[in-house]
C-alpha cells in the first residue's frame, strides 16, 4: 500500500502593513484549500491574524521552530510577532513592514533549500517599502533568484485558461523594444516549454509567440523585428524539437489560446501578457516564477495597503496561488 | 401622432473575393436584424450572395438606382454584378476585389453626403488587394475620411462591455511610442467624449487614459511618458471640463472598465486596445470611425479568403456592426 503524498507548501504572508496576512488567513479558512496540503506560514502568527481577518482559524497551532514541526498544518511564527514589529502601521508603506515581508521570504528559501518545505506561495511585498527597508531587490522574483544562485529565472502567469510567459518585464516600453533578442525569447519559450512539461503535465507543449508591432509587423509593414529577431528565434525553437508558433498578430493571439490553440503565450512585453490575463481572470491570475530548483507561486495582486486591516481583501488571488502551487509540485514529482 | 424613425443603413460588402458579401447575406436572413431599419446594399445583387451562401433571401429585391428606392429593404446592386466582375476568384487578393470593395464604399460614402443613407457599415477589404488595385488608402478608415473631407478621425472599438479609442494606430512599436504626443491624446479623448455624449448616450462619458510603460511608468522608474506627456494631456482634458482618469496601468484598466469604472479606454498603441477587446470580445468586436459627419461603423474581421465562398463565414461581427451603426443613428438623432 502506498503511502499518498500530501505537498508541504510554505506561505510567507508578505508585508504585514499590507492585505497578505489577511488574505492567506482567509484562504487557510477554506477547508477545501487546508485538505490539499500541510502549511508553514512565513510570518506573525496566525491568531492574530485570525483576529484581523475575523475568521475562526482554530485550525492553526503555533510553533516557532520548524524542526518542531510535525508536517500538519500550523502557523509557523518564524519571525515576528505581528505585535512586536514596533512602528508598523497599516495600511502605508514603511520600513518596518517591507524589513518583514522580505525576512518572511529569505526564511521560507531557506526552509525550501533543506527540503522542509516543497513549494513557496508568496503574499504582496511592495516595492517601496522594500526600498525604504534598505534592500536591493526590486521584487520576489530577483529575491529568490539570487537566494537560489540562479540567473536563468522567467515569468510566468495564469489566469484562467490563460498560460503567458514574459520575455521582458520590468523596464519602459522603449527599452523592452530594445530588449526583444532572438537569444531572450529563446531562453524564455525553453523554460516555458520545460515548465509545462514537468509541472502543468503537457508532454508536447504548444507555444504561440507574438510579434511585437501590430499585426506582427504586417508583413514588414509595420517594424522589421518580426522577420529580423522573432522569426528567427521561432526557427531556432523548432529546431530544437518545441512546438513554437508565430509570430502572431499580439491581439487576436489571446483569443486562440483562450479556445485552445495554444498551452501558453511568449508575449514580447510586461502589457502584451498581463493585459489579456488581468482583463480575463483579474482576481485569479497567479504569478509563476519558473527556473527555480523548487515551486514558487505568488498572488498577482500588491499590498492594498488603502484597504488592509479592515476584513475586505479578496483571498481568490491567494487561493489560486496556493492551487497552483500544489498541482505544480504533484506533477513535479512524477517520474 | 409621431411617425417612427426607422434609421437608413447602407452596407458594403467589401472585397467580393472575401467572406464580406457572405456574412452581410447571413447577417439579413435574421429576422430581427431587417427589423431594425431599412438597408440599402452597396456591391453585387444579394440573389446571387443568397446563393453562395445557401440562404433563402426573397425578402431582398433588386434596384439599381438609389432614386428608384422606395425605403424599404432591398438590395441595390449600384456597381457590379458578381458575375460580371472578369478574372475574380474567391479566395485570393486580387485587383478585380480591391477594385470593387473600394467601389462599394467609394458609392456609400455619395449616399451619405447626399442624405441617401443615415449610416455605412462597411465589410472587410484587405489592404493587399486595396493596393493591387492601385489605390492609396491603407484601409476605410483615411479613404472615408478623405472622402468626406475630414483629417481629425479617431479608431474606437466596442466589444462587448468594452470600449476603447487608440492614440496610434497603423505603425510599429517603436514608431507609435514617438507618435503618442499631450496633443495627440487630447484629440482622441475629445472626440471619443463628443462620440459618447451623441451617439451612446453618455452625458458625462468617464475616460480612461492608458498609462505607456508597465505600471503606468510605476513612478517614473519605467519611462517618463506618464510624467510629461500622458498626464499633462489628461490635465489638459479635465481643465476642458472632461472626466479624464490616469495614466492608468494598462493591465488593470481594462478590468476596471469591464467592472463598469471607465466608459471607454482611451489606449496608447495598437495592441494595447486591440488585445483587452479581441480576448474578450472576438466575434462580436465593432470598428468605429470617430469624427465624421455620419455614422460609420465596420466588422473587425480580414476577408478570410481562405474560407471565402463555403457558406462557413461567421455573421455575428456584421449583425454587431449592423446594431452598432442603428443604435448610433437612432442616439444621434436626439435634439
Amino acid at each position: 500500500m502506498t503511502r499518498s503524498f500530501i505537498p508541504k507548501i510554505g506561505i510567507t504572508l508578505g508585508d504585514p502593513a499590507g492585505i497578505g496576512p489577511e488574505v492567506a488567513a482567509k484562504a487557510l479558512a477554506d477547508g477545501s484549500i487546508r485538505a490539499m496540503a500541510h502549511f508553514v506560514i512565513f510570518g506573525c502568527p496566525m491568531a492574530r491574524l485570525a483576529e484581523l481577518a475575523n475568521l475562526p482559524l482554530d485550525f492553526i497551532s503555533h510553533a516557532h521552530d520548524l524542526s518542531t514541526w510535525d508536517g500538519r498544518v500550523q502557523g509557523v511564527g518564524l519571525i515576528h510577532d505581528l505585535d512586536a514589529l514596533p512602528g508598523l502601521t497599516f495600511g502605508k508603506p514603511g520600513k518596518v513592514g517591507g524589513d518583514a515581508g522580505i525576512r518572511y521570504v529569505l526564511a521560507a528559501v531557506d526552509a525550501a533549500k533543506r527540503g522542509r518545505i516543497d513549494g513557496i506561495v508568496t503574499g504582496p511585498i511592495s516595492k517601496e517599502a522594500i526600498r525604504m527597508a534598505g534592500y536591493p531587490w526590486p521584487g520576489h522574483t530577483e529575491l529568490v533568484a539570487e537566494k537560489f544562485g540562479v540567473t536563468d529565472v522567467a515569468m510566468m502567469f495564469a489566469g484562467g485558461p490563460l498560460r503567458v510567459v514574459l520575455v521582458t518585464i520590468h523596464m519602459s516600453l522603449a527599452e523592452a523594444i530594445r530588449a526583444v533578442s532572438a537569444e531572450r525569447i529563446v531562453r524564455t519559450c525553453r523554460l516555458a516549454n520545460d515548465a509545462l512539461r514537468r509541472y502543468f503535465g503537457i508532454d508536447a507543449p504548444r507555444l504561440g509567440v507574438c510579434g511585437l508591432n501590430p499585426h506582427a509587423g504586417e508583413a514588414g509593414q509595420f517594424g522589421f523585428e518580426e522577420r529580423e529577431i522573432i522569426g528567427p528565434a521561432i526557427e531556432e525553437l523548432k529546431s530544437a524539437g518545441i512546438a513554437a508558433f508565430g509570430p502572431l498578430p499580439a491581439d487576436t493571439a489571446f483569443h486562440q489560446a483562450l479556445h485552445g490553440r495554444f498551452d501558453l503565450v511568449a508575449a514580447m512585453y510586461h502589457d502584451q501578457g498581463l493585459i489579456p490575463i488581468k482583463t480575463v481572470a483579474f482576481e485569479e491570475s497567479v504569478n509563476i516564477t519558473l527556473g527555480l530548483p523548487t515551486v514558487r507561486t505568488s498572488v498577482d495582486h500588491g499590498t492594498a495597503y488603502d484597504i488592509a486591516g479592515q476584513g475586505r481583501a479578496n483571498p481568490a488571488g491567494m487561493k489560486a496561488a496556493i492551487r497552483m502551487a500544489v498541482d505544480m509540485v504533484r506533477r513535479g514529482r512524477r517520474p
